[in-house]
């Protein structure tokens, strides 16, 4: 094959004149790709995956006419699909944040290259297992084994998240020219918070898997609404108020 | 976690030199990033949610071989199929109107901040519920829970679409200089029908389980198709015939 | 609700300067969307609609080992998988010419509006049915009813696509300023030869389904691949070669 | 139908005075799409494929709580989920890589004509068969039909990406100004060295299926990951970095 493969750059060499007879620099930046495949990529799969959590709540559907309505019904119906509902929409909220800081963050990260192509494979290859692990909590709520499943897999999405940043950070060929490290650490945090918790949550769940269970409410909470305390932490990581409104002065 | 954040922070700002020392206004245009990330989580979801919603279908195909055939197999087929087929369109062409509304409404909001980033999420949160809500349905038509069940979460999507677009209208650094008052009312017209409808629906439902199931099917007919009445309801909100044709004075 | 909507037209027509105080002209081409949400939503859902064919496949693995291996386990596969992977393979190859063809068209077509977005839900409507009705001919494949639903399935989406097509070519403020009218006949011949051997499929499959199943095979034969049969058939209706090559007045 | 076509194109060159009166040349390269389409329709199924993957581990979930925990619950875990899982994770990976290569090919690829759709469409069809044969050999990781089966999958989707590339490289309308050949050498190897991995294992797994399935697993490791081995049969094929560093002349 490696025959194919040499004389397939030889006959190009050949008839299409457009190609470079020696070598070019492959760390050249016009051989950079744009990032829009790996945006594209992980869309589409923050989308499947956010989709397919709602998709198992339909094997719960009870096949018999549910014969009572009225609020008796509506307890039938929380009884059924309350519990299931609350993880789904908690781990929904959760991924949606992952999302929302992938995308603020590549918004600055204007090219890709391979390596940052196979850490969003990787990245992504978690992500994908979060329907699993969600739907193994939907069905054993207080089970420590789904607990410790579900905070491992979200853990290493959050880890996934800071492993892609770590690297598209170290190369400004990858960067926009503007990009604020307030902005870095803001992000850095938001995404800190969760897999701490999730931590946290497998700890307390060989004591109490109730309470390590309520862990897990507390991500969404914590990372996905804006609250005061939340504010107050960012000040002190990202920077006060007033050094926000402070002229700066701008690339150029 | 925090001093990664820092230490981040740090080299980042002692390696590239394009990062400003300072802090950097974060409420700045430049911060905004275009919203093609939101059109594309959206596009992907409603693609997703829309596929999904016929994927049900396939477990109803009877395992044997349908011996019979001609007009006899075709009563069989409707007599299996009519009821889930039926639903199944109705919400397909929910789901698109309310796509359709999204798609035109982000024409004109052509950048996104965090906010706008979580309020997609949380429409997309109840728009991926729906597969479950139509199956529901389609398994019980008449039972009174599963109509409340269907009509609350398209209610849901109309107020997470509603939520979304207010937010956007608000802020005019998201909105393209030109944008007319009158497709706002047109749009807010459109997405407030099946809601209202919906309710009406979920309050018929407990008398009337069959007109509640009929008031569903009249939501796509309000909203998808064009019809006279709906021209003459538009034209009193958002305009008559004459003004519209009006020459306007346009954004510099 | 409508006070909602007129009270949000007031807070923007105060707030927002930018906004034209009175009623623009909807039907003016800047405010026509470009057709980029179309292209997605169609390009997402054809490929969910693609890959969820093969998905179906996974029901139908052997629970247990297969014990027997060599040459007597290919032919044991062939036997449990051959007829479903061969209904597969036609129905992807088709819904991939309707893509392609989409593709094609909609590179000419670069603008859209409110009639054209919902003609394309209708279409991704019938789209979205066909793993189902592809399901049912794999599992019924010379069953006169299964072959009806399939065959009718692919002649809506050839139609759909027909319709999308009719209405963006009515309107020359959706077009690209240069389109072939050969193209045109062209994707229309391609789109048209599907529905007309679908429906001679279903007539056939009342007296032969052997004869109509093979039919459905010979769709994609006939449009997928390149054949001289088709260039000739496609000179008589696109033009001839020698005025393919004669030199054109172009668009200034 | 064919009067249809014509009756199309006479009102067009009636009506729309912006279309040529006579054929123009199809070959021009402006009748030429751009390949965002092809770029959208790869994504969306690789995203879907990659994710269904995950998907029918929770299949294996346990309907009954696991009442054990601890070390116990978690041997008891991985007895269930390991195997699964870790083919889940080297097929992730292997479609991660095709994806990968993908990208990087189609930054080059910058136009499309219906032969390069065709093959993207054919390049799809055993994408997407992923899945399938992946939970097959999930399933059954030792048996020999298993492990042909998966092998010949990945071998022909290897093949597929192998030959939309052969025809992008012909036609030099359809590519970048600056492709480096050194480039294309490492591409058609990466995409190389899966295949004839693969056809080892199936020629093993007549003999030694653990050997074989041990093949299967050596695919992501020598091309995903970054190996010294591996850097040197690239500057083999690719040039050594000597070249890769001299000056080159520029494409005007």
């Amino acid at each position: 094959m490696s025959s194919f493969a040499r004389r397939l750059g030889d006959r190009l060499a050949g008839e299409l004149p457009h190609l470079p007879e020696y070598g070019v620099d492959l760390d050249d930046p016009q051989h950079y790709s744009d990032n829009s495949r790996v945006k594209n990529l992980a869309d589409g799969t923050f989308a499947i995956a956010m989709t397919l959590l709602a998709f198992s709540l339909i094997a719960l559907i009870p096949g018999k006419t549910v014969s009572v309505a009225g609020w008796a019904g509506l307890q039938n119906f929380f009884a059924t699909f309350g519990e299931p509902l609350l993880v789904y929409a908690m781990t929904f909220v959760v991924l949606g944040t992952f999302w929302v800081t992938h995308a603020i963050m590549f918004h600055y990260v204007v090219r890709s290259d391979r390596p940052l192509m196979t850490r969003t494979v990787t990245l992504l290859l978690v992500v994908c297992l979060v329907p699993f692990s969600t739907q193994f909590l939907a069905q054993h709520p207080l089970d420590q084994l789904a607990i410790g499943v579900y905070a491992a897999n979200l853990i290493l999405c959050g880890l996934g998240l800071q492993r892609t940043f770590a690297y598209a950070l170290q190369d400004r060929h990858l960067l926009h020219p503007v990009l604020d490290r307030r902005l870095v650490r803001a992000m850095s945090l938001t995404i800190s918070i969760g897999p701490i918790l999730y931590l946290l949550a497998i700890v307390v769940s060989f004591i109490q898997p109730q309470v390590a269970f309520a862990l897990c409410f507390l991500v969404p909470i914590a990372t996905f609404f804006p609250n005061p305390f939340w504010g107050r932490l960012f000040r002190r990581f990202v920077g006060t108020d007033e050094e926000a409104h402070r002229p700066v002065p701008r690339a150029p």
